[in-house]
């Protein structure tokens, strides 16, 4: 169900784990029988953009598994010693080498049978002088008609674009919260 | 600087971990030399509420560290399985007892030191009858000149705060999104 795989040894001393509800605790975690470290495994934070140009939204065709060749919007873990913000723009500038200025916080999305939760910016692409990392094939430009809707890697990218172009009529971007089922 | 203690041993293997740069990746990570496995250390969310009573806030009074004997609002780690939402509400039963209406994503505040995201939603309490459960000493409603702003445990719980006072005068909430540095 979620990414991380089952701990089965410690992570300070290396004995073998056992799974029991700690003290003043009501879920079970990974406890070592020998130095009493508790691990705790939590859902975890992918931070991107939605890169526009005029009319155009920015998508990334994905170089990696999962969904290998399906578009996305830029986005990836958040790391340690980032904020979301600095999460976001770096994760463009892997996947898309774009220059960007964020433009606010925009979806905020629950993947709970991943364990994670997704947060997109808005924001204005600087020009298209694309220079996609590794991870992508290429990074295109797409008016609203042309987006492949079918071909979407995530649930949270179709929702992110599609709160987009509605909210675009009216020029009034608010923060956009829900969960994916 | 973080709360997680430096990774030691692998948590598939036991084996002692090495710190280096994985193949197509950028960032130092605990690494298996015996079965490979990478271990990723990602930011978490603290998930809380600011619950309302006519004029007045609920806070609670923290019966553990850190921050033993000051004030809080309701928050506390997501965990797998929920969402942001009901990890703010599980949170508020957990601490204060209350019975509350969510009304909405209040702030996002990157504590980056602490590698957390903090999401506090706005509430509306359905009761006075709280029911603090063993991680509050009393939880209590506050009008705002009596907020003990000098006795509050975190920052994110002051600044979450002074932004609902300041709107609340307008009746006008959005979402606000900043850092703690």
């Amino acid at each position: 169900m979620f990414l991380t795989r089952r701990i089965q040894h410690c992570q300070q001393c290396g004995t073998a784990v056992e799974y029991r509800v700690p003290p003043d605790d009501n879920r079970d975690r990974a406890v070592c029988p020998s130095c009493g470290h508790i691990h705790y495994v939590n859902p975890l934070n992918v931070v991107g953009t939605l890169p526009v140009w005029g009319e155009q939204v920015l998508l990334c065709r994905r170089n990696i598994e999962p969904r290998y060749g399906f578009w996305t919007l830029p986005a990836g873990f958040m790391e340690l010693g980032e904020t979301t913000e600095e999460g976001a723009r770096r994760e463009t500038d892997e996947e898309a080498g774009a220059r960007i200025e964020l433009q606010g916080l925009y979806t905020v999305l629950n993947v709970v049978g991943a364990g994670q939760v997704h947060l997109y910016y808005r924001a204005r692409l600087l020009d298209t002088d694309f220079a996609p990392g590794p991870e992508t094939i290429e990074a295109q430009l797409f008016h609203e008609h042309e987006i492949p809707w079918d071909q979407l890697a995530f649930s949270t990218v179709r929702k992110t674009l599609r709160h987009y172009f509605a909210d675009r009529k009216t020029e009034c971007f608010g923060v956009h919260c829900s969960d994916i089922v």
